[in-house]
């Protein structure tokens, strides 16, 4: 049921023949209140496509009344043309659910660098609006998928209230630029300020520790609309709680349908002095791509584990080389930054999720950040996708 | 003639059985004076190998009389037993040459985590110091490759002195874990003073600017010996220069010599605010993964470049999005941040070496970082090597 699993939501997805396999590519997510409070966060590269510019200005109000999104094209390194684009999108919309511009977020993702069809678009609007539906969160979930194999939706149930949402993308997943969007819904009663809360710390520990690739895009969006629908006022922490929830499978997913990946590998760090420290080390090998092809290779190579988190500052996570131990899989396979139990009893062959655990011995912080290994698959589809 | 083309050195390179296959694998360099001014730099990885740890003490009064390389292992992570063994080296060969343990550099490359079969090295260095020879700088290259295809050495010949080097690795060069030697050598009159500031420019403008696949080694350390023996009294400057030529030679040979890569890829940044800056947005793109692996597709896929850019915080490189131009092997195909020349004017497969030229019209600062493409090789060759 994906975002219209909670009260007070319709969505549609349609085929506006912005993907030449005539997939659908245009999805339409909107909040029927009673309340339309919202709240986002947005990519920090400093490239940022038109959409991004457009929809970070209006939700700063802390008002939504619907996400209008597209695959087929990122509006992205378009100029003012491609802005003046997202512009009339926004206020197609609009005009067609009769609010206000300022309350439509809008949402792209595929090659950058090319302007959008304008009148496919707008058809596709029109025919998006038409078909809005209260069980149509699956039909948006699959309008916005681009190499996505499987839609990805979750729906996480409280006491009275629901978190619904859906999500393309992520890394290896998208190598049009690695674009990630999601929609989160729910039809708690909250306040705009507690929805931007909620968001961002659900996102710092479940979308923001997916690092498939290390590439950062233009076009990353995820936005929480809550619809106020089924009456419960919910209080910041337990709002958080259930976004997070969301978020977590949704993250999840989009590891496990990386394409041309054979393996998940969570990094987890542990005993690290805070928990930036334990996320800097984890990302530093989540991004070594010797790491990484070593998996491929199912070679439990606790050297390149080791050489990756040394690149890290000393000021940014204290610990000393020689206490680290590396455990994969349940193996021990470095202690205190030597030789530790026999890396042949390290099978990565026998499935997809790979766990490595790193103790640094410097203090009781942890984090985990997921990621894919690199594979002859991985090149292949970046390099081919946009020629 | 690499390492012994300046007077004042003797060098060999002999078969230890370090490498399974036969191949040369102890190298054996020696600075006979009348001189012994010596300076090195090493990887900043918080992880480091035996042999690094000594040379970095060994080295610290700026005398060094020898240098002893082997490949077939790195001595990394092994602990105090195999800071013991980095140690007994130097030993053997200060009673061999008969000169204080102090004075003997080690450097060491090859799989980490395995202790080095110290009998056969102990016999190596025997038979290198038995072989050494006014004209063994050839050997001495060969002893130090690994996955290397080719020798890297090079002479810079200056008004009555020279510089020589030999140098192995870099990035997709060393699976084992990227690691890069480099010895050099030279007959100018200088003081250890001058030789560490020459050396610390030279390749903080050079190797430092060849970033293969990211990844940093546990044992890379790069080697200057000054033996005086042309009687040439030569200045910093002077220094500086031919230092810098010789390591600009060897850090192309690097690049040119990556296997698995098929294009070498220079990343050059224009007009940024200041020279940090402009390695920083370089080192970003030579550094993603999505733009490796659509230079391997023949794809001129400016939108990855400047989303790499835009990874780097304003704060380190200051420069509008929107002013931005790409140019790939003379097109300018992305102009103000949006579209340019037509992309398809762009050339990839016609040869191995592509120009990257990124204008950020934000200053006057220029540099220019050299990298590889991802390729299925790399990926092959990382995925395969330990195992």
């Amino acid at each position: 049921m994906s975002v219209t699993a909670p009260q007070g939501f319709r969505a549609a997805g349609v085929a506006a023949g912005l993907k030449s396999s005539g997939a659908l590519d245009v999805a339409l997510v909107v909040n029927e209140g009673p309340a339309q409070a919202a709240a986002a966060v947005f990519t920090t590269n400093r490239v940022q496509a038109a959409p991004v510019l457009w929809s970070r200005q209006a939700v700063a109000d802390g008002v939504a009344h619907a996400v209008v999104l597209n695959s087929g094209g990122a509006n992205a390194c378009t100029g003012s043309d491609g802005f003046l684009d997202t512009h009339r999108t926004a206020e197609h919309v609009a005009d067609l659910l009769a609010c206000s511009a300022g309350d439509v977020l809008v949402c792209s993702t595929g090659l950058i660098g090319e302007r959008l069809p304008m009148d496919r678009l707008t058809a596709g609007v029109d025919a998006a609006t038409a078909a809005l539906a209260a069980d149509g969160g699956a039909d948006a979930a699959r309008a916005i998928m681009t190499t996505d194999s499987v839609p990805k939706t979750v729906v996480v149930e409280r006491d009275g209230w629901t978190v619904g949402g859906m999500a393309k993308g992520a890394g290896m997943l998208a190598p049009g630029l690695a674009t990630m969007l999601s929609v989160l819904t729910t039809d708690a009663d909250a306040s705009a300020e507690d929805l931007r809360a909620a968001l961002r710390q659900a996102v710092r520990t479940t979308f923001d520790r997916v690092d498939s690739d290390g590439c950062m895009s233009t076009n990353d969006t995820v936005v929480l609309l809550a619809s106020g629908a089924s009456g419960r006022a919910v209080g910041r922490e337990e709002l958080t709680d259930a976004v997070t929830a969301a978020c977590a499978v949704l993250a999840r997913a989009l590891v496990a349908d990386a394409e041309g990946a054979s393996h998940d590998v969570a990094v987890t760090v542990v005993n690290a002095s805070d928990e930036d420290a334990a996320v800097a080390v984890a990302r530093a090998v989540t991004r070594s791509n010797l790491f990484k092809a070593a998996v491929f290779g199912n070679d439990p190579n606790w050297g390149r584990i080791l050489s990756a988190a040394g690149t890290v500052p000393v000021e940014v996570a204290p610990f000393e080389a020689d206490q680290v131990d590396v455990t994969i899989n349940g193996v021990q396979v470095c202690r205190a930054g030597g030789v530790g139990e026999d890396r042949t009893l390290v099978d990565l062959a026998a499935q997809r999720e790979v766990r490595v655990e790193i103790d640094l011995h410097a203090g009781s912080a942890t984090a985990t950040v997921w990621t894919n290994d690199l594979t002859h698959d991985y090149v292949h589809e970046n390099s081919a996708y946009s020629t």
